[in-house]
């Protein structure tokens, strides 16, 4: 871990995505040549068989492991709430942080349904970031600060890794990276959220169009849009999604949010997101888009657009499906099953 | 299950189909009712919530229950391969039959993942049904048997069923029940199955439209095509299907195969399979076209193609988590946390 380590300003993180290490070569062999072993036509478990190798390379270890898996959820407020973009009022970030440490909320059910470890993070949500349609929310020292606390939450020991979100106001943040980031505009990116609709999502699709425009020219590459247009939580997801490849540790990502944090990096480089599978595609508009312009196929597709690490942590127990599939199945030759060849 | 035991002829079972039991309003209104009060933004749980809703009305109980998945796999052999359209020999079957017995298959790594409880039913596979390019798979005796059989496979005490089977060559099986059943052309319901391209596919595609043209005349509804081209195993999950409607018993059904079987079904009688979800859409292209048929939206869409219920499985891990959401999530008046009306 010496190069994140070492990070002390956007130039440093700006190296360190060219220095990623790749998958491990030796542990997708191993999974390649297991597949066409097992009792069953070739290719016929798809996914499920792209999902086992992904978890092979990118653990670096054959068979994968799927026995501690994790969720993270950062959570940060935003002082766009200001400009009336939210259906919910800010407290709510506070409300549901604590609503996640009773136990309460959809990602508690899921993750005990599949056994998934849960950390929230709230960060420093007394003090949300500037409102950015005035000023950049966060400055590099703030943005810097929330990547590293992102990175520093990824610990060892971890099969794979949900990463999502909770903030108040941050559909009108990922809708403002998206759209500096990726262009076209500002209604391709802004959605509902929470549920703003008719003139309120007009006004919405409005402040983002005039926030991105305000900035554009403070805007040379994906880590600048993060910390005008950002909240913590997405500047620490990003993180986390950095770390986790040094560490050896695929990432699951959930929705649009999670989704526009971490696509800022392979915005900035390419391939930075190939340790990462999208768990599924939200209900938000902006999210299909999102992935075309990264190249993701999601893993799921549930009209679900909660955020919380919902849909990654429901993507585990497939990840699970895939890993045991790929390492408890008998072969042709043990189980006596003719296989494709020996057809007459 | 008065109308059930009764059954003795096609006749009864298509009088049957007029008698069904709907959904329970009383669970279903309970469900509705809780929904909207816990902590997340309506609807934002998209597909989880419809299918929380779903298991409530069809089971009868709310809060939905998850602890007793069952799956249950009809083998069955087929003349048709005569005809060389698998990729694999017909003995495949019975010793993927003892695979699923020895543990070996993906389906029993599957259920072993989900908790959920398999039995195999194999169906006389050393007496194929006859070859149906030639006469009909079945008589209507043969038939109703299997029907029935698949009827007395379903238990009470199942909290959902999934359905599935293993049959080498019953893809061309599919393919006739379904151009019989739902018009087009043959093409359009007849996919490579285990691995059949080219040349071999072409072969197989002529088969089967030789075969429901040669039958035409003697095919007055989906009952009678299921007859002329369905397996044993696939006249039991059309049993099942029904058995389980009677018993409140919600069904996963699987891939291409299962969802042609209980397909005729709903060709007799639109509503039949309202007590079932399809897990998945499977790769086989005629399936997508059936799901349109049928008016059904797959779950999950993972590009698979294996059947013995791996499919369905799968999706039990969704509708449990579905079910401990609505179940187990905090309310907002629990959690303290502002509801949308509160906004300011």
């Amino acid at each position: 871990m010496t190069q994140l380590s070492s990070i002390q300003s956007f130039g440093d993180l700006r190296r360190v995505l060219l220095e990623m290490p790749g998958p491990d070569v030796e542990s997708g062999e191993a999974a390649r040549l297991r597949e066409p072993t097992l009792t069953k036509p070739p290719g016929s478990l798809g996914r499920l068989e792209e999902l086992s190798l992904w978890l092979s390379e990118w653990q670096g270890h054959h068979p994968p492991r799927m026995s501690t898996p994790r969720a993270l959820v950062f959570a940060g407020n935003h002082g766009i709430t200001d400009q009336g973009v939210s259906a919910y009022p800010a407290e709510v970030t506070a409300q549901m942080v604590g609503n996640f440490e009773a136990g309460g909320a959809a990602v508690n059910q899921l993750c005990r349904t599949f056994g998934v470890e849960l950390s929230v993070e709230p960060m420093s949500l007394d003090r949300p970031v500037a409102d950015f349609s005035e000023s950049p929310a966060m400055s590099e020292d703030e943005c810097l600060d929330a990547i590293l606390f992102g990175m520093g939450a990824v610990t060892e020991n971890t099969d794979v890794l949900c990463l999502g979100e909770m903030g108040i106001g941050n559909t009108t943040s990922a809708a403002a990276l998206c759209h500096a980031t990726f262009g076209g505009e500002s209604a391709d990116w802004t959605g509902p959220g929470t549920g703003v609709v008719g003139d309120a999502l007009e006004h919405k699709t409005r402040v983002v169009a005039d926030a991105v425009h305000h900035h554009k020219d403070s805007i040379g590459d994906g880590l600048d849009a993060l910390r005008h247009f950002g909240g913590r939580e997405l500047a620490a997801i990003a993180g986390a999604t950095l770390a986790a490849r040094f560490r050896r540790v695929p990432v699951l990502l959930d929705g649009y949010v999670s989704g526009a944090a971490a696509a800022v990096l392979e915005a900035v480089q390419a391939g930075t997101l190939d340790h990462c599978q999208v768990a599924h595609v939200s209900a938000e508009p902006g999210h299909r888009r999102l992935l075309e312009a990264i190249g993701k196929v999601p893993v799921l597709d549930l009209n679900m657009r909660l955020g919380e690490a919902s849909g990654a942590v429901l993507a585990v127990a497939l990840l699970r499906a895939a890993a045991h599939c790929h390492a408890g199945m008998a072969t042709f030759a043990d189980a006596g099953v003719a296989d494709k060849e020996d057809a007459d």
